[in-house]
Parts: C-alpha cells; sequence; structure tokens
C-alpha cells in the first residue's frame, strides 16, 4: 500500500482504504466467510454465482478478501492468516468498511482433545482462550508461586442461531455417503500459539506438561484447539455489548452505527457523500466450523486429500449457512456503487 | 503444502520441512533479519551478494524467507506478517531447522509515544508486552471491581551486545546529510492487537481510553508501541534459559541442542543423516530496529518514500550488525549442503 496514510488512530489512505486490509466500504458485504489461508479461500469461491465476476483483492498485509454472491446473496470470503492479532485487524477493519449488520462464519483447522478422528467437522457453541503468561518465570519456574504458565479465559458463546444454522447446513451439503460426522455444540480454545500454549512439547522450556490436562479439567465440553475463533466470538459480543457501555472518550471514528463511505470500484474519482445509516442497533453475529487436521490422542494427521474434499463441501455449507440467515433488507450495506452490484 | 505430515505435536513432511514456514535444515542461515511484510523483506535482499544466487521460499501460510549472503556471511531475511503468534511460528520452526547459535534481528515499524518525528529509528533495549485481558466485561465494566482490561508484562531484555551492534551499524549506515535520528536504549510495548491494545479509539467498547496514560506511568522509558518485538526478546531470553529447567516429561523433539537434517535444495533424494551437534549450550541472540511510522502524539504518519528511503539503508544496517556479530565457527550450521554453500 503505497498510499500516504492519515489519522494514526485509524489509518486510511485518501480513498478510504483501511490500513491492513486494503478495503474501501463497498468490497465488502455483510456476509462473510473467514478462512486462514489464501488457498483455502481460493476453494470456497470456486462455489460463487458467475455474475458478478470476483472482486479479489491481495493486501500488502497478507489479506485477501474475495466477494461475489451466492444464490444470488453477496458475500465476502477473507484470508486472515493466523492468531487472534489477525482476526482483529479484520473484524475492525471490515466493521469500518460495511454498513448495517454483519455475519461471519470461520471455516478453519483445529487438533482434537477428545477421541474424534482426523477429518471430523466440529461447530463450537462456545470458545475459550489460552494465552501464555509472560510474567511467569520460564527459566525458574521454582520462583513463580500461585502464578499460571498460562491463563484460560472464561467461555464466550457464537451466535446461537447462526451456530445452529452451520450445522444444518454442513449436514445439508455433506456428500452422499461420506462418513464424516459433524459434531455441533462442543466448545474450542483458541490459544495464542500453535506450540507451547496448545501443550505441545518442543525443545523451548514452557512448563506445559500439564496445560492439556489442565484445560481438560476446567473446560467443559471442550473437544478442540486452535488459534482464531475465541477472538471472533469475543469481538462479536463486546460489538454487541457496545450500546450499554458509556464512551469515556469521544471516539474519533464512528460512535453509533457505521456510517462508511460508498465508492464504486472502477471509479478513479468516486464518490464521497455518506450512505444511509442503516440502524442504530447493528449487531455482529459470528460462529465458527472447524475441521480437525490433527488427533491430540493419536497423533494422526490428516492427508491432502481429505482437506481438499473437506473445504470443497464445507465451504458450501457455510456459504449455505449464512444466505439461509435473515437480516433485514434495511440492514445490509447498499447494493449501489458495490462491487456486488448487478448490472 | 500438498504434502502428507506427521506427528500432530511437531508435524513436519516428509522431507523434514516444518509445517507453518515450510523450511528444511540447510535452507536458514544462523543470522537472520525478521520483518513484517514480504516487500520488506525483498527490499533488503537486493543489499545481499550477488554469489549464491537467492534461495527464496514463500510458504502456504504467508512466510517468506530468503537466504543467501552478505559480506560473504551467510543470512537470512524472514517476513513472518503481524502478530507475535506468527512471532512463534516463526522462532520455533527455524530453531528446529538450523545447529548452533541464532542471532535475530527485527526490522519492524512502531507508532512513537514520545515527541519524536515519524521516520526515527529505536533500538528497543527491553519490550513489555500489553495483553488484552478477556475476563474483562467489556459490556459491564462496572461489573469489574479490580480486574484490569489490559495486562501489562515486566520487561524482557534484547541482547546487549546485539543491541549496541544494531545501533552502532544503523549510525554507520546512515546517508550523509540525513536528519534521521537513531534513539537506542529505550522500551518498547508489544501489543497483541493494533487498535485496543495500542489505546485507539474504535467504535468498539474496549475500556482503553486511559490505557496509553497507565502504560506511560508504569513502564520507564516507553517510547513506542507495536506487536512482535517483545515475543522475539521474551523467547529468545527462554531458550537461554532452557538448561536450567527440568523437563517434567520427555521432550519428543530436541531436548538439548538442535540436532537437524541436512539436505541440499536441489536433490531429490536428500540426505537424512544427522549433522553434528555443535554445542551443547547454543544461544538465541535477538534485538531490534523499529522505524517510526506513527506519532500518537501529533498524528502525523510517514510517506510511502520516506518509508522507502529508511527501509533501504536500515536494512544494511541490521544486516551489517549481524555480519558484525561474532559467532564462532563450530556453533554455526554446516555450510555442506545448504543453500548458501558457494560453488
Amino acid at each position: 500500500m503505497k498510499d500516504t496514510l492519515t489519522d494514526a488512530n485509524f489509518p486510511r489512505t485518501a480513498d478510504q482504504r483501511v490500513y491492513h486490509l486494503g478495503l474501501r466500504p463497498g468490497e465488502v458485504a455483510n456476509r462473510i466467510v473467514t478462512v486462514g489461508s489464501p488457498s483455502r479461500a481460493k476453494t470456497i469461491a470456486k462455489s460463487l454465482d458467475a455474475k458478478p465476476e470476483l472482486f479479489e483483492l491481495s493486501s500488502e498485509r497478507g489479506f485477501l478478501t474475495i466477494t461475489g454472491r451466492y444464490k444470488n446473496v453477496p458475500i465476502s470470503i477473507v484470508s486472515i492468516g493466523m492468531g487472534s492479532p489477525n482476526m482483529d485487524f479484520f473484524i475492525r477493519e471490515v466493521r469500518e468498511s460495511v454498513s448495517g449488520d454483519m455475519a461471519i462464519v470461520r471455516l478453519g483447522s483445529c487438533g482434537s482433545l477428545i477421541d474424534l478422528p482426523v477429518g471430523t467437522i466440529v461447530v463450537p457453541q462456545a470458545c475459550v482462550a489460552v494465552n501464555r503468561n509472560f510474567d511467569y518465570d520460564f527459566t525458574y519456574p521454582e520462583n513463580n508461586g500461585n502464578e499460571p504458565a498460562y491463563r484460560i479465559s472464561k467461555p464466550v458463546a457464537a451466535d446461537q442461531e447462526l451456530h445452529d444454522e452451520v450445522h444444518k447446513a454442513l449436514e445439508g451439503a455433506k456428500p452422499a455417503g461420506s462418513k464424516t460426522t459433524i459434531l455441533a455444540g462442543i466448545v474450542n480454545a483458541s490459544a495464542d500459539s500453535f506450540y507451547s500454549s496448545q501443550g505441545r512439547q518442543t525443545s523451548f522450556p514452557d512448563a506445559n506438561a500439564d496445560l492439556i490436562e489442565h484445560l481438560k479439567a476446567s473446560t467443559k465440553d471442550l473437544a478442540t484447539l486452535e488459534m482464531e475463533t475465541h477472538h471472533l466470538y469475543h469481538l462479536a459480543a463486546c460489538w454487541d455489548g457496545r450500546a450499554r457501555v458509556a464512551k469515556e472518550a469521544p471516539a474519533p471514528l464512528t460512535t453509533g452505527p457505521v456510517s462508511p463511505v460508498t465508492s464504486r470500484q472502477s471509479s478513479p474519482q468516486q464518490s464521497t457523500t455518506n450512505t444511509q445509516v442503516v440502524s442504530p442497533h447493528s449487531v455482529i453475529r459470528a460462529a465458527g466450523a472447524q475441521m480437525i487436521f490433527a488427533s491430540r490422542t493419536s497423533q494422526d494427521f490428516i492427508t491432502p486429500e481429505e482437506v481438499d474434499a473437506l473445504e470443497h463441501w464445507a465451504g458450501k455449507g457455510v456459504l449455505d449457512a449464512l444466505v439461509n440467515l435473515y437480516i433485514p433488507a434495511e440492514r445490509l450495506h447498499a447494493n449501489q456503487g458495490s462491487v456486488w452490484e448487478l448490472a
């Protein structure tokens, strides 16, 4: 992104592109599938409608957005990389780029902590966060007293209706004869690293030999481990609670509903008039579906062929769930001037 | 990475490539510059020697590794994206891919909290971590009692010798007539997000209106904010302390020094014999240099032209610092079979 930026608080380019994702209003839809890798985003995008032509934007910082329609409904697929910091960039920058409600489903991979075959798909009803405690002394563990080496957060829930839609739509998308189990209602743990905070043993001193056991004992219905879904659920819940919170200081950005600038993709001189404010009480609804790639009980790992097959139909399943979710027309971003506008 | 993987604890492909970076031993050198974006990695790589031909590997997960020589010394440049989870992938997977000592310098961008012009380069002597507390109730702040919304860790130090080399080499690389200030010895804060944990005000309820003030009051010599350097310093310090720590369970990976498999890049049938164990007490030395892109006091932002100029000579500076750091020959990865082997 080689443009001059404005405002160190919430940087944007002169043509209203957010700093890390590179998007501007009209390039991202209210319904979004988010994944970790560009190849998964492209696999899912194969299921989108032929019209309008797909909009694709790769940002300098590694985010890929693909926007089009699925069964005639505007939808985006955003690849964000790994870890909760990238999830934070994605949610906050997209929230400032779209009017109205948002519905977001993560299609990710995970490891299993209970006895489930690799290739199983889980739909987490809630997530906890597992974070390395940087104040723990990993070199002198005997000095730590009651300080824990890892902090396990309270659970935060998915949107119940979207969770149920994802479960139902995945069952509907499953190919005839498939032996894949789809397990909804589980609890997932999102860790701040793939290794230490997920109880993996490496050659670093991580004081994590009993972490998995401790996680299972402290978190009811815990089944899986990955790195992003908790932050999605957490920020969606925070957004929905924002109306209750008195701002301690005036926010330089939107303080009520988002009211971004809409612009045509192809126009070098885009409009800078604000769109109609759509609702004073927009929501962010979040759910997830995770494919078990690794079993932490058997040490099995999924094959590339199984990944290809799963991504294809599970991708269709999460697209179906998103278009099946009802969002009132007045709580959707305007079609006019968007990349999903039909000619 | 479409290969069958083995071992859910520390996944590798059959030809010994680590899962997320895609590297195998002999493709990454003991001296490493790490950056956030592929374009910065490529800018720095322009300063490398003409021989041997540069080795470049982009992984499916967004990591880019460039290996070659600088002033005849083997060196790698690794682009890792943003956030401490990506720093964790980088350090742990590279540690398992190279024998001997490691010296790592991050060349990143940051925001300033004190009155410094954009374009200033800082060399942090220590870092603290700032993490969102997921157990804080952001919707009902009145329910939190003494629970803080953000946790600020203790500081962790850079390697003093490498910090000093970076400072000295940057001064040496600065073009004649440049007005750039280079400020060593400061303290940097690495946050788990660009927005809430860095005190930016968005439309989410973040309970962070007084975070910057609190950070400045609690952390002596604090000058800058970014997202990765603390984790680099932290894991380097943990590694160096590992000899003191009795493992609670046998590690399936290296328990002492790293003893990886070396293989020639171009050979389809690579050797799988272990290299000589180089030292029972290898170290990881870490330091950083950060270019101030945004001033949080003036709200100024750097221009793209200033970024280009800075990256070019600061890149040379950190390369110089790394080759100036003495590492005994017996604590270096073998040249034989590596991508930096001279014909």
